[in-house]
């Protein structure tokens, strides 16, 4: 098959053999980060602007190390420090930008949607690093890496996410990328944390976490914005732990080799203790790792054009 | 003709054989930016580092954009993150900086006249990325690229700059070369905005909008700084926008072929509406492109000695 | 001899071999930054990165020159733009950006020791860019490379450090290194600014400081912070200049052949006066010169493993 997308933006309108394919590329891409020179001249003479309206270090440090390892040339441009502060709008600092003959732009934006209006109004190649609460493509393409290296399969297998689905662009993006796949995806956090919505994306909803654990093969933990207490979307953090944290205790019922996966950064004691997030059943660094390939093939994919 | 100069301060002090022989090798650079490898190894091994006093993300984009493709190393200093901070002189960051041995500093300060002060207190070369409300050469001299890539000389054309000429780097160093260049330069603005010495520069003033477009063959807008009105120097953004923005109903009086140009950030609605900034006579895109040739051929000047 | 280190974390820990060792190697490296291409490809394909939970600029770029010259590739992430800011823990930092496979971090902190307690737990390098009040090793190396730049040995040299001893990695990592290498340190400045333990290091005490000048070969001047006053432990700045400035008049009894440093930023007026920092018997900026090419050993060194 052929890759044919000028962008990537979101992984609900991926079909499953696009999946497929990027999955593949990043595999053959996780060996060169394991070699001494890291390093291949693919993208030499390529131009990558991360134009991040949203902060961020993980995401933006590794899509940086992505493009530098590929050989592209890679320059930062964040709201807080740009034009946008006086007053631009999101489009004409992509024009401008534009009209400097990048190859590939890495955008973030609190906005949803705003990857997608982005991306028909520029002949640069868009990849998505996270709008608003809507999607976050290469997390979910390095999430079921991750699992892939774990699992035979991602048909039938039984991920649960749990924590702050309403406000999370990882759930939602896994949510249309696993079910993609033929996971079954069982959603658990409070009520006023589930979007009325989300059992038409595919995912089930649950709010009994410990009867959930038994039948999990994956367990994805997501970060809890502490923000999300002072928004009475929460009674407290102890409570929000008490229910839906995940320890080493409620992880006694699940199945022996089951993933326990996180975005990061995480909250220690809060979403996830520490005996699990470091233990050994967690794959929350191999995650990290797993992005560095991911956005190496997704960057090799647009960038070539 | 040879180019001697260690250092690319301001237009004022070049010559037209200068400014020609820039030019001319801005053009050479601009097909590289159209390549599908844009790098070339001209000034691999090289050191430029960017020296920002006052913020900027396009310029300093524009100049790293043009250096690394030039396969130069760089970095980015600026006041907010640097020892600045910790009360040093801006004399002796740039010692220091010096004594690891940057090939050229790229420099920008709010004072008017630093990029002289302390280019005669480094070997290394400096290019002025803008001083106070003194030079931006690289801006003008991306703005004559354009108009020459649009009319067949720069003699006996007449340019028109509208908006706060008083505080304006950018309509000074065009004033500059424009008329060393031939060409007749008309500034247009609020009284307040208008800077009483300007006439000594070449330029001739205007405060009647409507009967200087008719001549025009470049009109270039300046961006409105906000804070002029808390200054007491506009009456409102409102009715300057009437008196001097530039929107379509006023182009109808200007000749077919007339170019609309902008150094940006654009401020839409207040000096320029949308449907002119974006419509057929707005060469403000090409000006950013040509940006990166124009600082290229300078980092190549002045890096190679 | 074999350096076996996976990292370098502070003088103390150093051999005599060790030091020469890497000063050796410095001095090798000094030639690359005089050339015209100051690049060779050491570290091609190889990932440092700077982690600064602590802001810092000249430091920073000294090891980001020095890294690139090496061909490395280079990424800065600072506590106050990265995921520090949400609740991580320096180590969760860590480990995550181990995860993405780093060859070095450059690791600097307000923590004394944190860089120890880091480099235990990655596999990656790490080079200690400065922790808390307790070392600075980098600096310590070139301070001793550019005293022996100007004279045959360390051994039996009487060094002067004056200022403010007790806030000072500086004065910790050169008393440590001198010592070691058979020179004699005497610390002075005012009582409530050396600490009490700084004899069992090895250097001598004295607050006598116009006693200290006619035996020193060497006279280290400290940055003073200007907080120190608001924290009690200055009268004044006037009166600390008075009591402990360096300057011409004092230096009238320092031998004539007396080398005086600073690490910078230099407080002109403050601790040392404007004509002895840029006088003949200054190597201030030498000192910046021999940053670069100590970094580059000790990358050399820890990136080549």
């Amino acid at each position: 098959m052929q890759f044919k997308r000028k962008d990537l933006l979101g992984i609900r309108e991926l079909d499953v053999s696009e999946i497929e394919y990027i999955l593949d590329l990043a595999r053959s891409f996780k060996e060169i980060n394991e070699r001494s020179i890291k390093k291949v001249p693919t993208l030499r003479g390529k131009t990558v602007i991360h134009l991040f309206f949203e902060p961020s270090t993980r995401t933006r440090t590794s899509f940086d190390i992505a493009a530098k390892r590929l050989s592209a040339d890679t320059y930062s441009i964040t709201a807080s420090t740009s034009s946008v502060v006086k007053g631009e709008t999101a489009l004409d600092t992509l024009k401008n930008l534009e009209a400097m003959k990048p190859d590939v732009f890495v955008i973030r934006h609190s906005a949803s949607g705003a990857p997608w209006q982005l991306a028909a109004r520029t002949t640069a190649s868009v990849i998505n690093a996270g709008d608003g609460m809507h999607e976050h493509p290469s997390q979910a393409l390095l999430d079921m890496l991750t699992i892939l290296d774990n699992k035979k399969s991602l048909r039938d297998l039984n991920v649960l996410i749990v924590g702050d689905i309403f406000h999370s662009r990882v759930a939602r993006s896994n949510i249309w990328g696993l079910t993609k796949m033929g996971a079954r995806v069982v959603v658990c956090g409070p009520a006023t944390l589930i979007p009325p919505n989300i059992d038409s994306m595919g995912a089930q909803i649950s709010n009994r976490l410990d009867q959930c654990i038994p039948q999990a093969d994956v367990i994805m933990v997501l970060r809890l914005q502490k923000e999300r207490q002072q928004q009475m979307l929460l009674p407290s953090l102890r409570e929000y732990s008490t229910w839906y944290g995940i320890n080493a205790k409620r992880l006694e019922q699940a199945k022996p080799d089951v993933l326990i996966m996180h975005p990061g950064p995480i909250n220690r004691g809060v979403e996830i203790s520490p005996e699990v997030a470091d233990g050994p059943r967690s794959v929350i660094l191999d995650q990290v790792t797993n992005g560095v390939a991911v956005r190496m093939a997704l960057l090799f994919l647009l960038g070539q054009r």
